[in-house]
């Protein structure tokens, strides 16, 4: 997908993916290049009132949302967590490897096999 | 990364991309093949109630916690967004291109304008 920029240049969320698919790194400097500016201003706490909003729109989406509705929710709390992810100096993509990259944190499989319970 | 399955196989988060970056649509599929059976008998509401106490870990690493810790509840809570994502049939990476492909769903640029209290 190609967008036109502010100062009239091209860019785009996926140019060496498939068509729709994001690199997290790419939506997480795109979310700072159009709201970081206003993001250090509001800091953490701000920010995460926001977050906070946005997940109860999810949860009301959940309940008795559109598929359309439901789905903008979910871009919503995953644009104000990369919101305050760059406040808080934090990549997601190295986050997610970090902690996922292996299989699952608990039993370390690809498919979980830890008890009910006990999903990390 | 290339990580061991558990039918021996080998797999990647990233095997198109560059190291410790993640496309999203890979992440989500990665979260469904771990714990889409337990997140299903589970239910939305259910898998919601984690998602909650994952967020409030979140908060109180933002206080207190160190940028490992913190890193890894950044992880953890977008990893209950896409299980509960998978149990309630939403494509994140299509749902971000859809609401911030463009540039600011509020004023369509790449470097937000609309006011303070407005940021969408």
């Amino acid at each position: 997908m190609v967008i036109a920029s502010v100062d009239g240049s091209m860019t785009s969320f996926d140019s060496e993916h498939s068509t729709s698919d994001i690199s997290l790194r790419d939506f997480q400097a795109k979310i700072r290049a159009m709201y970081y500016d206003k993001d250090v201003q509001r800091g953490v706490d701000g920010t995460f009132m926001w977050l906070m909003e946005k997940v109860g729109e999810l949860a009301s989406a959940l309940r008795q949302g559109t598929p359309e509705e439901l789905a903008l929710e979910f871009a919503d709390v995953i644009a104000w967590l990369a919101t305050i992810a760059n406040v808080a100096g934090v990549d997601l993509s190295s986050a997610l490897q970090e902690k996922y990259g292996s299989g699952c944190p608990g039993c370390g499989r690809l498919v979980c096999t830890c008890p009910m319970q006990e999903k990390p």
